[in-house]
């Protein structure tokens, strides 16, 4: 994140990364098999340089557990239900540990008749989504995640956060250790940037807010106070309202708005469910798998002959120096987690 | 359309708007079930008033049927494929014949597995998808459809046509006779509406093009020469990626590059296929459907409570008036319609 640049830094190694977020989330109290949960997606967005996925969240997971209304040890409860549906009752703690004890049930369904679901309820939701969708296409399946969050973005035509910042990813088996991955928020820009924006006192870029009273704006502490905008006007507010019912009521689980109204001002990590789609490329491809894996290898190889770059590619250049040099952490974050006192 | 507009009309009813489509279609040469599935759909978007996907789109048809690649007849072959999975074999012919006969069982498994797909294959493809996700909502199911379709639109960063238009269609079944509806293409804009440009000699906005060497354009014919861009920038470009994908490699189809190949230059319409997703709200959502069907109208409640209208909220308005009064359409169409001879 360009706010770190030229600034003081702490080297770290990557199991330095996985064993502080380990310290500190144990001893904010959460059990061992949900802080190394939250802790590996930590350093995975550590190690990726995903700046504000990685060490960044660890004062947030402490106030999210001081917050009181997160289980910190709650075991998961996954239910077979049906030949295509995996739930997975989060029982109020993160989401993370749920989604790693369903994650195989759900790519051995879709594996055994084509597409699945994972439902996951009454989660806490933490982090990025394509820690998740890697770990997907690693079992061979291609995969579709989505969640709503907090209601801070107005849908097209309106002027009050109703929708969240919606995150939606997808994943597509590859050989080699990189699978094509999308991950992005429906709201025109990450919330985290947008207050960036508001500390530096810079403008923010029309079409990114509205203020308290609905009409465009481009300062950033208005349209916190205000609401989001989607990305691509009434086509990106339609996604994320498709995101808001899938990920919601058809789960049986909160709306964004629901959801910031359980928070009730805690400010705590959002509380709601997720859906996670697997497909198998084999069954659904009629068996002629490799046939299919090779016209997708073509569609990839078209990006790179007009220097159209993937999604991710920037992760996984990041990834290539991490576990090579280690990360680099700015000295500023790190003594902040140290301060925590864990 | 705005270029209709003042334009001398012809009154039909919604009758005489199906059975001029069936009679166009059948002398044309289309068997009368193709012809009769086919003509439901013209007659559906020239009722809601679209006019790009209603009477305008006969004589397109009917060169798709001269130009001799497609099959007039073929019976669609529907696989019960999975639990969880339908295919249907179009065999060449148009799309919407397979997508009626296969429908009920897509939405049958949903209801029994909670998700289920169906892939439709070796399809010309045929219209907007919101009639085909229309009858899905109707037999209560949320249902998502996707196809690729011809490599006319560049990925973010690139230069050259290689994605389709790809639309994405999503449904939420309501009580009331309206569903929740939305369909656009992952283009910035239609290619139709990217011609009534040109035709017009209007400059198009920044956004929607490159030129042949992959430089912004503002010129309709350039942009039509060149490339045409995604929405909402690196975002939309990804969305489209994941279209291309899941309705090309993945159901064992073409791409859109594929199709255009295909096409080798006969302007039929696409060849290539179809994913439609099909989700049971009662069994995705843990059996409180009653909750989950209040807590989405809720959500819908409050879209109208800050003015911001749902998609489709034209063309319903627009059903209303042609059911009540028949609809007008442009002479100059009719006159080009009787004049194909049928």
């Amino acid at each position: 994140m360009s706010v770190f640049e030229a600034q003081e830094t702490v080297a770290l190694s990557i199991d330095e990364v996985f064993a502080l977020s380990r310290r500190v989330l144990t001893g904010a109290g959460l059990s061992v098999p949900h802080a190394e949960a939250v802790a590996r997606v930590i350093t995975a967005g550590e190690r990726d340089e995903c700046a504000s996925h990685g060490l960044y969240r660890l004062p947030g997971c402490v106030m999210t557990i001081r917050s009181g209304k997160m289980s910190l040890d709650a075991e998961p409860v996954i239910t077979d239900a049906s030949p295509a549906l995996v739930r997975a009752d989060a029982r109020h703690a993160y989401s993370l540990l749920a989604f790693e004890r369903a994650a195989p049930l759900l790519a051995q369904k879709a594996k055994e008749v084509g597409v699945a679901a994972l439902v996951i309820n009454n989660c806490f939701h933490f982090s990025a989504l394509w820690p998740e969708i890697e770990q997907l296409t690693g079992m061979g399946v291609a995969a579709l995640a989505m969640t709503p969050s907090h209601s801070w973005v107005a849908p097209a035509g309106g002027k009050r956060g109703l929708l969240g910042t919606n995150p939606i990813a997808f994943g597509w088996p590859r050989p080699g250790p990189h699978p094509y991955v999308f991950d992005f928020a429906t709201s025109a820009i990450a919330r985290g940037d947008m207050a960036l924006h508001d500390i530096a006192g810079k403008p923010i870029p029309e079409g990114w807010g509205v203020d308290a009273e609905g009409r465009p704006t481009t300062n950033a502490r208005a349209a916190l106070d205000g609401a989001m905008l989607t990305f691509g006007g009434h086509k990106g507010s339609a996604l994320s309202t498709m995101i808001e019912l899938m990920a919601g009521p058809l789960i049986g689980d909160l709306t964004s708005r629901e959801s910031m109204a359980f928070d009730d001002g805690a400010k705590a990590a959002p509380m709601h469910g997720e859906l996670i789609l697997a497909f198998d490329p084999d069954l659904m491809g009629g068996g002629d798998a490799a046939v299919n894996a090779a016209r997708a290898e073509a569609l990839f190889a078209a990006f790179a002959d007009q220097d159209a770059r993937l999604p991710s590619h920037r992760r996984y250049e990041a990834r290539a120096r991490s576990l090579a040099d280690g990360v680099r952490t700015p000295k500023v974050l790190y003594d902040q987690i140290v301060a925590l006192g864990f």
